[in-house]
């Protein structure tokens, strides 16, 4: 967990939305304001087909930021505290996803792109894959 | 300047893709790897109009590195060694834009949407805006 971190549940978070002019709009994600981790790995899920929900894991240790590029996307997190739903519809907001938080995605769209900026490298030993394993360490308080 | 950094032109990378299964494709961007610098700060351009020209302009101090998230983008850099054009058609791959490079970008597609990487906060004398006082930089051998 990076030093920037805060504690909590996973959440919305609003991106500063610029129009300054009639050239277009840009929305703004900067470490430490609305990410709260420095930037390690990116990743960007595309092309899934109708009706495929995807991640269905945990961290130990890796928070993510997720941006839904294009298209809309459902999500699902469960933490120790119990289970919350959510929708991103665009790029002017993200979803936070701290550590021992079980996270659902599934695509609203046809197209849907979405962007998860990750707190760490790759670690094949951080994922939790297993929900009984997940349950057992969130009953355990293991935060 | 990152201490990841390497030197060089702006330049295209592949980004590598994951398609493990039937649930659709991964797009990977690594700090270190496929990015030569640790995200600081991510922006997202999106509801450019039609013709329009954005970027232009060139830093001192920052990198960034360019993803198409949907529809397609023109790119043009320019550095001490001359002018090159890009295009980026989708997230399996980005562009790698150093310090000292001015950079033009113009939609090719409605709803194209572009994600920029960048080494550092935001800090508006880190902007070079002026194409004369750019020009005098590069002739200078200020790289």
């Amino acid at each position: 967990m990076s030093e920037l971190s805060v504690n909590g549940r996973a959440r919305i978070v609003e991106l500063p939305e610029i129009r300054e002019d009639e050239r277009g709009a840009m929305a703004v994600a900067v470490c430490g304001e609305q990410v709260p981790f420095v930037v390690r790995r990116s990743f960007i899920i595309f092309d899934v087909p109708a009706g495929i929900t995807r991640g269905k894991h945990a961290h130990h240790r890796c928070e993510q930021f997720l941006i839904c590029m294009a298209g809309a996307l459902d999500l699902e997190a469960t933490d120790a505290n119990g289970t919350a739903s959510f929708q991103l519809l665009g790029p002017t907001q993200g979803l936070y996803v701290p550590t021992l938080t079980w996270l659902s995605i599934k695509p609203a769209e046809a197209g849907t792109v979405v962007l998860v900026l990750a707190s760490d490298d790759y670690d094949k030993a951080d994922y939790i894959r297993d929900w009984p394993s997940f349950e057992a360490l969130i009953a355990g308080g293991c935060r």
